[in-house]
């Protein structure tokens, strides 16, 4: 795998995460499209259980992760970070003008459309799944994330990926819909099944994993 | 106002909304953009009210505005046509590298950040305001959005605009924001209140909103 720490290019990620978050951290959605285009990167730890240094808040006005180092630029949003590392190469981002506008438009909408009612859901299911309000919200908002991913469903009709090819649209949308992987919002919609099993079947997303996995086993053994 | 039939540049946007959309539909983004640099656009004007046809959902999956069309290329989200017309100008984008990634980080940011729990919000206050489990769900949630405007609110600092010079982030920055204006959330916060009054009191936002709000007036005479 990638990681390196001499590389240039410099990926921050939390250095131990509650296990629900196991997997779901968004130093993933990086660490996958550099593993897709074998680009080694560094990684830089942050401890998420204190309160985040004054320099890392410069870096990320939230104190999270990822941000990305490259060449002395940094970015910090896992989407500006997708679309960077894509215009590196055709690889994950389309070199033809439509391919590239649809691309873009598909990143967009992965993380304006629908992780923001996946992100409702998750907050929901992981820290008010007792509370009155959350359960009586849960049914309307499941009627209305299943609308938009009837939406997707549609448009990905017979395509294999988003823009044709495999590109940072779905690396967006595989790790927002793997939100819902405990649910059959998507495993009830086969074309959305299958393209969500397509795109977490490549070997560099379980690579990706595995690398921020393998962190937390690390710094959980030094710890212990 | 640029609103050409003729241009070269499509956006399309709705016939009619109801009262409490009106200034805040999304091609209000794109409108917006294209007055800063006076690039004219031509409106296609989409029916809210009945089911959209099928060919506008090939070109927006879920039906919403806007789509945008330049030169023959096609892009909805309105993120990714914020970032495309960016592209055209260091108007509203850097060109230095670090300007850049900063601009395009902040976009993000706006949409995947700050966006996702003031829809959260909007649902709550337009849509289920007397429900019980919206009254119930209100405090923490206005507490997490606090939380968020903090940390944006420190970032700013005493810069004019997100990235320096006015760039795409505030437009997409400030079209979220200002969904909170009825709250205290912003107006307590005077450097968050400031950098809104900023960017809304620019010109091309003022037009931009005249724009929108003229195609509904138009389209409810005519049905009159």
């Amino acid at each position: 795998m990638p990681v390196n720490p001499n590389a240039s290019i410099e990926i921050t990620a939390f250095a131990w995460v509650p296990p629900f978050a196991e997997g779901f951290v968004r130093d993933l959605r990086a660490r996958w499209a550099c593993e897709e285009m074998g680009l080694d990167y560094a990684e830089r730890l942050i401890d998420v259980t204190s309160p985040r240094p004054a320099s890392y808040l410069r870096e990320q006005p939230w104190g999270q992760v990822p941000v990305l180092k490259d060449q002395g630029i940094e970015w910090f949003e896992s989407g500006a970070i997708l679309l960077h590392l894509g215009e590196k190469d055709a690889r994950l981002l389309p070199l033809d003008l439509q391919g590239r506008a649809r691309a873009i438009s598909w990143l967009f909408a992965a993380l304006n459309t629908i992780e923001p009612r996946v992100m409702e859901f998750a907050t929901i299911n992981v820290f008010a799944k007792e509370e009155t309000w959350a359960i009586q919200r849960r049914p309307s908002l499941l009627t209305f994330i299943g609308v938009r991913l009837d939406g997707l469903a549609d448009a990905l009709g017979e395509k294999t990926f988003l823009a044709g090819e495999f590109s940072v649209a779905d690396i967006a949308m595989a790790t927002v819909l793997k939100e819902l992987q405990d649910t059959s919002l998507v495993s009830s919609r086969l074309r959305l099944s299958a393209y969500l099993d397509r795109c977490l079947a490549r070997p560099a997303y379980q690579r990706a994993l595995d690398a921020q996995i393998e962190v937390f086993r690390r710094t959980s053994a030094e710890g212990a």
